[in-house]
């Protein structure tokens, strides 16, 4: 029996299967007569599920070696700070949609210069701005894919003469689209891909080469990449779960 | 049926019936016919199980309303960073017994003046430092009560002349302890209360107010308890466990 999704705000509706395959998980995980939240993430079965749950949304998503994800803790909120700690180093540039989208330009402006190319928050975020221009000397171009709140949602990928950052949070995996033109998509888990407590991200590797400042440990991208999601313990279950998840997305199909 | 619990390296057993709890509630969380995972953590059910889940620590340490607990993500590695950005303005004392104290230590360097007041790692952490002197002009004094790695545990609070902060990770609801001696307690739930992917505070309320520091939001302490723990989406599977472990808890006493 399979569910409707949802992809307005709130959480979204999950396929019965993952629900399912995550109940027997913490029932006995993997035979090893413990439940998925008492075995180590170190143990090789949760290091074969991790390693899934990196691979799979590149594969669904169609990118390739160039491209790595990782599973973090703190949803996207904290991907909101950590966007702009690891990557804004003089000016970047976001495009303000929305509620996700105005917080994400409130925690860059933390961080350096943000240039906010245009707005729609004079007609409260009811609509999406056509005509705005990037500028060719920001480090990045950060925008809100769909704004859940108002439900105004970008159409196409705008063409940017810098890296493309996306918070794709309430649309990822909803509809095929051209991964290979972001350097950086986020999402977190709950809206379209699993439970609240991870949020996927994925970068272009490359990228990595650009961080220049000094961050602390955990807001540091290049740890959590280098450790392949490691780092320090991972959400375990939220893991499993979205796993879950893109294994029935893979089977269904964009 | 108990089972043993767990309180050396790696993730703890947990108490069945709180696995059984939670399975119960991914299948149908408190008569909504929908799953834990797929309702809204602003729903009125999920709405008490967090006010429950913040109450119950405080109840089971004996701690007033003179203190307050939330639920965050990014496991007890992102209060390393959290705890200084918060509280160490100029100076803070740090005791350095065990890998995780020398990560805490790694972070707190990064935000001011960071004074070791002892270390065991010329024994390789296999003892707990006796004599050491906490200075009066510290902003707090931080410890790790159990250092699982080594198995190298505290036996008694030291008497601090400022506020006593501890990262009790692994010992944290293990046995009586006088917690109103402490201003804060942070601890990753998947040692002792839970599946890794929320991480409790405690702290006294009091302490809120001595945050002057620029603080990027999801990092500011300040935030997440003036929103009881739901300034953004929490970890609810793992809020919702660790509220069934510290039901059983408090069932058995400590």
């Amino acid at each position: 029996m399979t569910k409707v999704h949802n992809f307005s705000a709130g959480p979204g509706i999950l396929p019965q299967q993952a629900i399912d395959n995550s109940i027997s998980a913490l029932q006995n995980f993997m035979g090893t007569n413990l439940s998925l939240i008492e075995v180590s993430h170190r143990d090789k079965e949760f290091e074969s599920v991790m390693a899934e749950a990196r691979q799979l949304p590149l594969d669904i998503l169609g990118l390739g070696d160039d491209y790595d994800a990782v599973y973090l803790g703190g949803g996207a909120s904290l991907q909101f700070c950590m966007v702009p700690y690891n990557f804004l180093n003089t000016k970047a540039a976001y495009l303000k949609t929305g509620v996700w989208a105005a917080n994400a330009v409130k925690e860059a402006k933390f961080f350096g210069e943000t240039d906010v190319v245009a707005s729609s928050e004079d007609k409260n975020y009811t609509y999406v701005p056509k005509d705005f221009v990037i500028p060719t000397d920001a480090e990045y171009f950060h925008y809100t894919s769909n704004n859940t709140i108002y439900g105004t949602q970008m159409h196409s990928i705008p063409n940017s003469p810098v890296p493309l950052f996306c918070d794709m949070s309430s649309d990822i995996f909803s509809k095929q689209i051209d991964a290979k033109k972001f350097d950086l998509i986020y999402a977190g888990a709950q809206k379209n891909m699993g439970p609240a407590g991870a949020t996927l991200v994925i970068l272009k590797k490359e990228l990595l080469e650009k961080i220049t400042r000094k961050i602390p440990s955990m807001l540091d991208y290049r740890n959590h990449f280098s450790k392949e999601s490691m780092y320090n313990t991972p959400p375990v279950f939220a893991v499993y779960c979205s796993l879950q998840v893109l294994k029935w997305v893979k089977e269904m199909g964009l």
